[in-house]
């Protein structure tokens, strides 16, 4: 080699190697293609950000999305009934059971959702035994549809049925609702696919005992207002998705003087007050899901805008709505979490990401928040400041906006990054970050892990093809 | 000016300013000497680093220094009782009120803490009005005595009397107790000088409604601990001086399935659980403190000991004891705090700091753990994330320890300053921060902001010196 020869290296680092082998002195610039280097995609990227003008020469995609932010930042969910599933949705029929995600078939369910889904038969009755209820399903007796048709987001699994008592939540600004389920709490549950008696036995609970009190106590305070306990949880340590231990407690004590009265006996009130504020510190999850579907509802379907309103994954698939495409579902295959996992578990023993949770990383909090929590990435990374910082960071390149309602405090009370616009992540290649629970693969075992997982980039690529066929014509 | 000419300075940059005007480039180093540059301090320091050592060749000063820190670091504060202070103290003689801070004179007394001492005669009925109360305390017939000759430890005024219920806290490691009175909460309260009607009224309920049905509850559980409170508080935003929002939700939480059947009605119930999951959320604040001096007096009075271990504030002067010479209190005037106020009062308002809450940074929480908090320090500074961190890092310089116990999420869990040593800090100039409420000068106004404020350097020059006298001597 001759003397004083240096290399430096633009993108994938293997250029290098037969330099480093040689001795020669080398600089390596972390740099990645636009859009995956995939030349449709940058021509999309490109004809998106010349074209698509109105008479005074403002983009359609940046005003639809601003449009899309302002009714987003503007939402006041408030939760106001917990009420039966059947007395909420009419379209509720009989024979169905609510799953996580986009539609799946009951053939194609990986296993913890079949779990889920035949705990959800046995708890309405429809079948005395596991195996008669999948028969009932195999056969279509029994009929799978997705919770988004029915306007319901739901953890994990997500199975939900008609005797289960819902949230119902309101978006004071906008008027439009959507409903969760009550979290089940930590330990053996439905959601990760379990269906052995105990957990049937607190699903009734929850039915029977909880949701009566709770739903007297919200008619007598008239609505709990979500939002301010999301900003007051983000200061204290949560991002809403992994953790909920602030938010849990602070909704708990929006409603603990009213449920004195709204238990029906001593013993009920002491099994609730045991359960909210000692039990579950995952409560208000379910809670904040079904805040933050009112406020990504309303900026669905505004023509020409390029915002994510709504991420899921069946255990299966992954599944996303862009605005202005409405309810056409992109789907790519769900990736697997990466974290930390429950002693005895290894990644060998994961399913792919599930749940519709990730409606919270459309809003702005969960992995999107990420800066406000090293102790959540303290779980799932090396957990130091400057990490958590990154994720935050990195989260803003891909948000055109930030919520400041949710305010960061380690962001100098910058707020969360929120509107999730497709063509950035395309463009920059980062995509959104989601934290998840892990479920085991098979039916009956349950919760393995936690981790931090994102969707997958084919997803996105082909919501942004499907965007621009639509706008483009 | 010769041309060329460049000025650097260190210490004070006063001495640059004819440089300045002359148009000379000057680079200022900041710089201050050792010591305030107080040559018999020098001499001190000097002389406590070099001599002193056992056959060994070790410090006597660092191994009694660590004999201490390690029983701080050990102590497992658990509250266990709330009883009558007539009921746990058999010595607190019935024509006698405690106050907060080291001793001090009903004649000497500031303001708010005249309120305070007369709030608590009229209180425990021992005159019929405050002019009564006066020429009570004037003649001496009502005796004003500090806290500490009590092992009592209460915030601000800090006035105590018979039948106040006090929190017994036990240190399970060593045996031994402390006594806090239960927080007020918010608002109007008689530990900012004030006692009107509801004022005292609000005692009444402490008295008669609250405090029975905790002891209850706390009986019930055998007691509750005190440090895995502190340690997820610190997770979640509470320094434990000014914010306690956290560890209170945390204490309820843990007394909350006791207190539905220790409560005497169900409107008792409701009362209780209003107060604390809603309406206080300073509630933790009086445990922390009695949980910390439960720590600190197990690092009292060993010989050769240069650690803190008390400190406290009478509203007129700031109060210490350090370890090796005990009980001895070592005073000067007490600062000022610098922060915000409430509208419509400024700086002319407040009275000098004041109470015995400084015991919880003395145990490392509070001012000591700003770096865990950007959401206090957003109160009493510019609130950006460096700044807190810059708070705990120049408190790492005085303390010989850190508490793994208290780990603070953004210093990427290392654990919160514990064991300041009078010589670091004469040595640094650098003071320990506190975290304070701010009373009004007048007693009956009450708080009227909060801030950040240091002990006087003075009494840490007299605890120095009297140290080397009794140790030298």
């Amino acid at each position: 080699m001759a003397k004083g020869l240096r290399a430096v290296n633009i993108g994938l680092d293997d250029f290098l190697s037969p330099f480093r082998k040689g001795g020669v002195p080398c600089a390596d610039i972390d740099w990645k293609p636009p859009a995956q280097g995939d030349s449709e995609l940058i021509d999309i990227l490109f004809n998106l950000a010349v074209g698509f003008r109105n008479a005074d020469g403002d983009s359609l995609i940046d005003i639809a999305n601003h449009t899309g932010l302002r009714r987003i930042l503007a939402a006041q969910p408030v939760v106001r009934r917990v009420r039966p599933a059947r007395e909420l949705i009419p379209d509720f029929a009989e024979n169905v059971i609510l799953h996580a995600g986009p539609p799946v078939k009951w053939e194609n369910m990986c296993g913890p959702m079949r779990g889920a889904i035949v705990g959800a038969v046995l708890y309405e009755g429809l079948a005395p035994s596991e195996a008669e209820a999948e028969r009932l399903l195999h056969s279509g007796s029994i009929a799978c549809q997705s919770n988004y048709t029915l306007n319901v987001v739901a953890p994990m699994a997500g199975a939900v049925s008609r005797s289960m008592p819902l949230f119902l939540v309101e978006n004071e600004t906008a008027g439009n609702i959507a409903y969760s389920p009550l979290n089940e709490g930590v330990g053996h549950a439905l959601r990760f696919g379990e269906n052995h008696p105990p957990v049937l036995a607190r699903l009734k609970w929850l039915e029977e005992v909880l949701a009566p009190a709770l739903d007297r106590a919200l008619v007598g305070l008239g609505g709990v207002a979500l939002k301010p306990i999301m900003s007051q949880a983000l200061l204290m340590g949560d991002e809403m998705h992994q953790r909920n231990v602030a938010a849990s407690l602070a909704f708990y004590r929006s409603v603990a003087t009213e449920l004195v009265d709204a238990a029906e006996s001593a013993d009920d009130l002491k099994s609730i007050v045991s359960f909210l504020a000692r039990e579950n510190e995952q409560f208000f999850l379910n809670l904040a899901m079904a805040a933050a579907k009112t406020a990504m509802d309303t900026a669905r379907i505004i023509p020409h805008s390029t915002l994510i309103t709504a991420m899921n994954r069946n255990g299966v698939d992954f599944g996303m709505h862009l605005s202005a495409t409405g309810d056409r579902w992109f789907t790519a295959p769900s990736l697997y979490p990466k974290g930390l996992y429950f002693p005895g578990y290894t990644e060998t023993d994961a399913n792919p990401d599930m749940g519709d949770s990730a409606i919270v990383e459309c809003y702005g909090i969960g992995g999107m928040a990420l800066g406000a929590v090293p102790s959540v990435t303290h779980l799932v990374g090396a957990g130091n400041l400057m990490e958590s910082l990154e994720y935050t960071v990195d989260m803003n390149h891909i948000c055109i906006g930030r919520d400041p309602d949710l305010a960061i405090p380690n962001c100098d009370f910058a707020g969360a990054p929120t509107g999730i616009d497709v063509c950035r992540v395309v463009a920059t290649g980062i995509l959104p970050l989601i934290i998840s629970g892990v479920a085991h693969h098979k039916p009956g075992v349950g919760q393995v892990g936690t981790g931090l997982v994102t969707p997958p980039m084919e997803v996105m690529n082909k919501a942004l093809r499907a965007f621009y066929q639509t706008v483009a014509g």
